[in-house]
């Protein structure tokens, strides 16, 4: 599927992009440049020199301009061209195509559709990945066999996780039984699963200070511009009332931010972090964490993968649906909605 | 070229399906999974959930249930949704695609048609490869790039034994020189090659408890639907009579039988044994003669699959006929027959 | 872009077609094969039997005969077939298709266009590669990802010379402010480049047997037809005269072809050489010169194909020109008449 252009998508993570290096990535099916200004400012551009095509990931940083190193072209941070060697007058044709970014909470956040319509304020929350009070290690997977809605779908129907993840983050059947309250919002869908007196997920074995069976929470808000999944989740002693709201110290206390960021209509970056809001100053808990999830998600990949590949042979099959579903299809209806009222705005331009 | 449908192919050999083992496998263009029941009777069907496409060859037996590992929807032998996690009601749409198959002469066949029509008494006789007077080592070859056709070209033109196979199968110009007996019938094709007084061909020399020239033979069925080809061949000494039918116990008396099954319309399984009739109490005899026409199809695998791409780059380009393709234009003649009775059948109903 | 068909391409080096043996080689989309006769003369012919399309270039040699090693037809050098085993009678439809090629300047040349017009009048000049007062050795680089029209864009434009070449063929911003001298003509053009009182291109360092600024001079000739560029270049000592046209005996002078000959419509293959004419009996001058200019046309090779893949993204997007693409808009020109002339030509008969 198409992808929402309108909207504010991670491009990157800040330490990717590099002082004096350029980053070549690709995003929405656009080949980009991102790099910083002088003052570290972040930069995004088209991959292509406006001269003859030449791709300028293959160029040079000069301060804050970017040399193509094929004919030498230069271009200041608002993309126009400011020299060309032997000659004088410089046609205002000779432009860069640029892009609105950002750099908040670790994140380089790109808007790719109207440059007009790219307000800052719009950028979705991602604190938990810098505030002080967590603590958060950079991830990425590159999928590069799925559109980014075959994602969205796992990401929007747990009842997965007893089974591709049976020995990772666990749940068994029941995960399929506690039944999510679904809220649905302009923005996205707000879900939340709460099970009560279940055993502690294998993963998290090694982090956890007491033993027995446990509350579990996964609160997650949807935003689908821009595909952010943000999360409240963790564990606690069954009883103490962790499903209610409390937070005894002893829980263990996560916060996620997930993003999908269309690479190409059949390939997507995933970038994610798990921070933990405990044991703030031992950092192998943010590594086992970090490490767990990177498993579970390789686990989630190789599934997504193989079924992407089944539905790209048979475009036409009708799939089938369960009760579980309800989550992807309320997430696809309001995707689809936010995608025909950016055509029709487009078709009114 | 497109395959027949309503006709028994060969699906694996009987070990590849190994009991509590998905085996995934394409068959005409359709991926399939082949595994086993509790009784150990073999089973097929597509491999795809139903609710949202994920393969089942990612899945899990349990018993002779098929468990699918992304939502844990669980089919029965013949199909049937039985278990959908955290649901009561099971919708009937939940059905699996399921293809006849049934397991004969140490092979798995499988119907792809129109399953009404799986009549077990076509299943094509195949005991050579079973039967205790003969011992045979399952052979298989994976055409990566050579549609069943041109395969079944080589296997009507013996002439070219003696040019791919000058080292091995051997025969020189005499292979090209014996005219083949050519007779046709609804099935398919008889062609015997009677070679009087020849060298023994090279990669039997190992095996030959005598010396000098000998009289051999090659008689050979092709059932074109199913692309099988039943070949009783062999050499004895020079005027002992082999070519009027004795068989001298020193005779080196085989019995091959190959099956071409489209993977897809580019690619072909090629299931192959070539049985021995004699010195039953010495493997390696068996063992020698695998080895050897292995040898010999890895040759014709090479020249096959050149000749493919030369095709596929020139799909315009007429062929220009000599004598020697009177056997495999008789053999695309009977299949055109064929595909066109299945389109006419497929286009009534 | 297309490639003009009634012309002479190099087809390969001299040494490539070895005496007994079949060289496999694609071009102008065209699969060949190039060998010998039993006098040495090269021979080109399509690489597909017209028996039953095997490539020719898995068949064997039998004196200046060409064997088929799938059914065993013979071919002569005429592209007669002259034994089809086991047939008396031999269909003259059994014929090979051949293409007129001639040797000269350690070149195998090519004409795949209409063959009545082969003249080896017109091969063009390629002297310096074998004549006694010049060394040279074969060097070739194979474009897989390049049509021939973007490799010609670079060699018409040397704007690039400091950019690409910055720490080899070298010359910094001056190869750009250096304005060409530019004649047209009907086979394409003559450039001239000459630079005075400049430092020596870094590449050269190890050959030159005098100190300071040099004068360096480029003249060369792109004949359109074929992509061959001939080049007289050099450098000597500043204010000797070499842009008046003097050659001390110390200048460095070189004289290079470069041979372009589309493999598909998207790779090619470069033949080049630079011939040194000082210092003839120091066989390592030759060698540096190759060693030096192979590093050189690495880089070539870098940015063209990375810039032909953002073309290939973008084949609508409209490049944007400066002063330096006036050899490169030039060169166009004059290909696209020719190839609107061979298509009216052809529409003709």
């Amino acid at each position: 599927m198409k992808a929402l252009r309108n909207t504010w998508y991670v491009a990157a993570w800040d330490f990717e992009v590099e002082p004096g290096r350029i980053l070549a990535r690709r995003l929405l099916d656009e080949a980009l440049i991102l790099y910083r200004d002088e003052r570290g400012g972040p930069l995004a551009a088209a991959d292509r020199c406006p001269h003859r095509l030449a791709p300028l990931s293959a160029g040079r940083l000069e301060g804050g301009a970017l040399r193509c190193m094929y004919h030498g072209l230069l271009f200041d941070s608002a993309g126009r061209c400011i020299d060309v060697p032997g000659q004088e007058h410089i046609s205002p044709n000779l432009k860069l195509k640029t892009y609105p970014v950002a750099e908040r909470d670790r994140l380089i956040w790109i808007w790719m559709g109207d440059a007009a319509l790219a307000d800052p304020a719009l950028i979705p929350d991602a604190h938990w990945l810098a505030a002080p009070d967590w603590r958060a290690k950079p991830g990425y997977i590159h999928y590069d066999r799925a559109n980014y809605v075959t994602i969205m779908d796992n990401l929007l129907d747990f009842s997965h996780l007893g089974f591709v993840h049976e020995n990772t983050l666990g749940g068994g059947r029941v995960s399929a039984e506690v039944k999510p309250q679904i809220e649905r919002f302009e923005w996205g869908l707000r879900i939340s699963r709460l099970y009560s007196n279940t055993p502690l997920a294998p993963y998290l074995k090694g982090l956890a200070k007491f033993d027995g069976p446990v509350d579990r929470w996964q609160i997650y808000d949807w935003r689908v511009a821009g595909n952010l999944l943000s999360m409240d989740f963790g564990s606690a002693p069954a009883g103490v009332g962790a499903l209610e709201g409390a937070r005894p110290p002893e829980a263990l206390v996560f916060h996620t931010v997930q993003a999908l960021t269309p690479e190409t209509e059949g390939s997507t970056h995933y970038f994610w972090a798990a921070a933990n809001g405990f044991e703030l100053d031992n950092p192998t808990v943010t590594e086992e964490i970090h490490r767990q999830t990177a498993i579970a998600f390789a686990e989630d990949k190789f599934i997504i993968q193989a079924q992407q590949a089944v539905i790209d042979e048979h475009p036409h099959e009708r799939m089938t649906g369960i009760a579980a579903d309800a989550g992807l299809q309320q997430g696809r209806a309001i995707l689809g909605r936010l995608l025909q009222a950016e055509a029709e705005r487009e078709a009114a331009a």
